[in-house]
């Protein structure tokens, strides 16, 4: 064990303008808003009486309404925001006249307080630098990465910088484009990282190592900042393994590299994606890591879902290089726009400073909405109001339950879907047009004759499966290329009986090589449909693909509109077309 | 009347990274969306059975609780957002299965078409170039300012660019500070232009003219944007006539410049303080304009109320060079962090991709509760149900009532203020020490000698006055710097039994020159405190004036923490400590 040190410091990666950002130095003013009976006419507040709104109120979900467990909510609970708790510690105050007034940036101090401790004692119970993280509130994850990439680069302008100074951001081949999108812009390099099933690759052809050993000065900067998504990985749903974390933190550490990690899918880890792809593919396939304790040799996060998580790069962060985004967007909804940021304290007080003269603070309604969901009703002295006398609030037990449960309600509809693809990869050649997608397994047919027409990794997180399409074992891909093949497939998706829109892969491509080869993906999302539609629909999806496999001609496929939509969402990143969370 | 052409183009003014950002080509995949039975596996959303939420509910003010009328609603509205309104038009539908979901940028589309029609129709209906502008919504004005800043300038850094390249922006000698903290980092000449009671000066030294006229291209390029608040001027509670703002306009024609107009407080404007202000001062004073029909040239907004306002400098935008700020800050709630931007069509396209990849959009609490409360439900074909039938929402009618409440609120504790401060400005000699303030007027009274001690113009509009402190007639003037009397009388101010907290005048300037005057000034509020303490209040202030030029020495006056404070605040911007609103 090594001893405990504080973070080294990242100041020589702010940004020009970040580093310009005046610190704060209020402390010595705060005893005289603390003067009994001071008649403040300093601060231009509006007054809280003329604020329309008396309470906000919600009818809410009990945190065991979704399954692991059985019993169901069938009565709603009740939270209601007052307009003033009368309550005087702002870390236990929740009302609308201090929620809906000015705040500080760093957040609205109950929901700061709760999410801090979460965060420090639950989440990420085993940080290594000294004193731990500090959090800040955000308004999502893609505000937060926006304010990071703010705090971290400097834009770069070919008509005016020497390309020395050109600066790049790392990530996967295929990534969130919305990120992308974000940096692109500004004028940096975008290096594409191989990635394999579990997500970035550390060695290898084209990995972290190769990439950084192999910088080409030409180009710029080496890059020193990460984007990436470690968990559910979009659109792979690749999990990245403890050991593969620690080797690419090394990398990091070795060139001086800030990892940006986006996790919004952190808690939606399917350990059964493991077992239910040992069981269909027999055992060549490696052994997934079944149920652990991830904090087994360190500091128990005092719940056994939460251990049981891959956790953060934060839980190998020594020196502070990790800045981590969280967000409610999956947890609670994602018009909430309320994430947070957890990073060294030095990190978040720069990014606090670029909070004030941005985003301020998230919206109090949202803020307040939450807390008192989530903290509920605590006495003036801080002890919460038990749930016998009062009921309102989850507490931290019951948020943690409410995301096992989430978990149990996307893993449920993933398994659904893959149970699906799993039996289906197969077009066999005596299977008439006509005949219906069973979910029994096709090892008993006679079979003649079988072309695998795509293949998956289950996914081990989040949201949707990445799907290859094997394109070239279509009978007409000796007529067509295997991009226009993947066109007329996508096309032939939508059409009648099949009415099937998938995302295509071209979508999620970060490099010129990665964009070659895209067309043979497909993201294909189990979230957004109905629960008891993800089977039927997979179903109608892989019919869908096999009567394309069965097709003589590409005819009716010339979709004008569809090559110029891919085409302009690939450009545009599609932040509209499938909503900024695809 | 000249005719009317399009807005210009420009698009030279982009910033090299909003220049950089795609544009949205999407349209064409709509249809896709709208195939019927159409499994959308393409999207990365959340399930909407998965938000917590069921309903969002609250109980607000009716339109008219605040005077200028006598009803008072004893009984509040309740407002309740369902969680799916099973309306199809998404203009018509307020529900949380779509507002907690991802949206677009532009804004939830309820209220998004309420506040476009509010902005075209009533707020603005005379905006002269063909077709009128668009809106896009923010986070609030720090937040439009913010997306204004990146798109119209580009960061300069000493370190590796040329003086020649250095961008400027124009401002009021004194100003809102966090918007200064937004440019200033990024490397810009921030330029301060005089002004006078009514804000920005057209000509004159130092006035907008002689400033563009004059500019020296040693310190860069002429500035190209301008930062203004035109309505109840921060700090100086200014209000920009239609006069003024034709001559301003015509130089921001002729040099090309951008103008950003933040208006937090376009409907808390004063017409009683010209009354009021010619009252007390006699006739040497400028009548004022008494309540016009600003419109009655042009389209009618519909309201005597919007009518009478002061209009924005788009009413003479021929050119579409005006960007203008609204938020709900000051007109429902500053934690409602929602407001939204106005500008020809181009400018917004250029915002809406910057929020893409930034806020993404205000959060779903916030917007579909405020829409909620103002637009209320509608049936499904756009009519809305029946304020008789349903009651719920304020409409139109409801929203503009409310405003004029809420000036009327304002209006009245700027009165109570002004008049205490209008009839103390003098030290009477023969006034023992320990003689009340009162309310009565001076003019009765048997004077010996008479000393000025402040002076200060009626705000027309806004939140706080601006107070100039006649150091230099103060007794002990011969000893101190007017300077050193500034600080020992700020705190003399917060000592019992005076117990008042001002705004220094130095938090408030933007030049060197400015900041040189600035200890002569304080800003004081009568927003924040209760209506019935702000007559008590401001005598209490006065009476600490008064006795502060009473005072023999400064003995027990020198705060160290006060001016570490002062000057903390001064460089920081001081959000944290007045709140981002002061």
């Amino acid at each position: 064990m090594t001893a405990v040190t504080p973070p080294v410091d990242l100041s020589h990666f702010y940004s020009y303008t970040a580093s310009n950002r005046k610190p704060s130095s209020v402390k010595e003013f705060y005893k005289y808003f603390l003067i009994p009976g001071i008649a403040n006419f300093a601060g231009g507040l509006p007054h809280p009486s003329y604020f329309p709104y008396d309470t906000l109120e919600a009818t809410v979900a009990r945190p065991r309404r979704l399954q692991p467990t059985s019993d169901k909510d069938a009565i709603p609970d009740r939270v209601i925001v007052p307009k003033d708790s009368g309550i005087p510690d702002p870390r236990l105050r929740i009302d609308l006249t201090t929620a809906l007034q000015y705040g500080t940036a760093e957040g609205y101090p109950a929901l700061l307080s709760f999410l801090r401790q979460f965060t420090r004692d639950h989440l990420h119970p085993n940080v290594p630098y000294a004193g731990g993280p500090e959090i800040l509130l955000s308004c999502g994850n893609t505000d937060g990465f926006s304010k990071a990439v703010d705090l971290f680069t400097n834009v770069w302008n070919p008509g005016r910088d020497w390309i020395q100074q050109r600066e790049g951001v790392l990530c996967e081949e295929f990534a969130y484009m919305n990120a992308i999108q974000t940096v692109r812009p500004r004028g940096l390099n975008v290096i594409s990282v191989a990635m394999d099933g579990q997500g970035m690759c550390a060695s290898g052809k084209g990995g972290l190592a190769d990439v950084l050993e192999n910088w080409d000065f030409r180009r710029g900067r080496r890059p020193h900042l990460m984007y990436t998504v470690t968990i559910g990985q979009n659109p792979t749903g690749g999990t990245l393994s403890v050991e593969r974390r620690k080797k690419i933190y090394a990398l990091c550490q070795q060139y001086d590299v800030i990892i940006v990690e986006d996790d919004p899918y952190w808690n939606l880890q399917f350990p059964s994606a493991y077992e239910m792809e040992a069981r269909h593919r027999g055992s060549s396939q490696e052994p997934g890591p079944g149920i652990r304790n991830y904090n087994e040799h360190g500091k128990s996060s005092g719940y056994a879902f939460l251990d049981s998580l891959v956790p953060s790069y934060l839980s190998i962060d020594t020196e502070g290089r990790v800045v981590r985004l969280d967000t409610f967007s999956k947890t609670v909804a994602p018009g909430s726009r309320l994430g947070w940021i957890t990073a060294q304290p030095a990190v978040i007080e720069r990014l606090t400073r670029i909070t004030e003269t941005t985003t301020q603070q998230p919206s109090g309604f949202v803020q307040s909405l939450i807390a008192e969901m989530i903290i509920g009703k605590q006495d003036a002295d801080g002890t919460r109001v038990s749930q016998k006398e009062d009921g309102r609030g989850w507490h931290m037990d019951g948020w943690v339950r409410w995301l096992e449960g989430l978990r149990g309600g996307y893993e449920r509809r993933m398994i659904a879907m893959c149970n699906v693809l799993e039996e289906n990869k197969y077009l066999l050649s005596q299977q008439s047009e006509n005949s219906k997608t069973t979910s029994d397994h096709v090892d008993d047919w006679e079979v003649v004759d079988r072309v695998q027409m795509f293949d998956f990794v289950w996914p081990k997180a989040g949201m949707f499966a990445w799907v290859e399409i094997l394109l070239d074992s279509h009978p007409l891909r000796s007529q067509y290329s295997a991009e226009r093949l993947s066109k007329a497939l996508w096309v032939h998706l939508t059409k009648k009986p099949h009415l099937c829109l998938v995302g295509p892969g071209s979508l999620f491509a970060t490099s010129e090589k990665s964009a070659a080869e895209a067309h043979r993906y497909i993201r294909i999302a189990f979230a957004p449909m109905d629960a008891e539609d993800v089977k039927p629909f997979t179903c109608r999806l892989v019919e869908g693909v096999r009567a394309f496999w069965q097709r003589k001609n590409l005819d009716g496929l010339e979709d004008e509109d569809a090559a110029m939509a891919m085409q302009g969402l690939k450009l545009k990143g599609g932040a509209n077309f499938l909503g900024p969370g695809y």
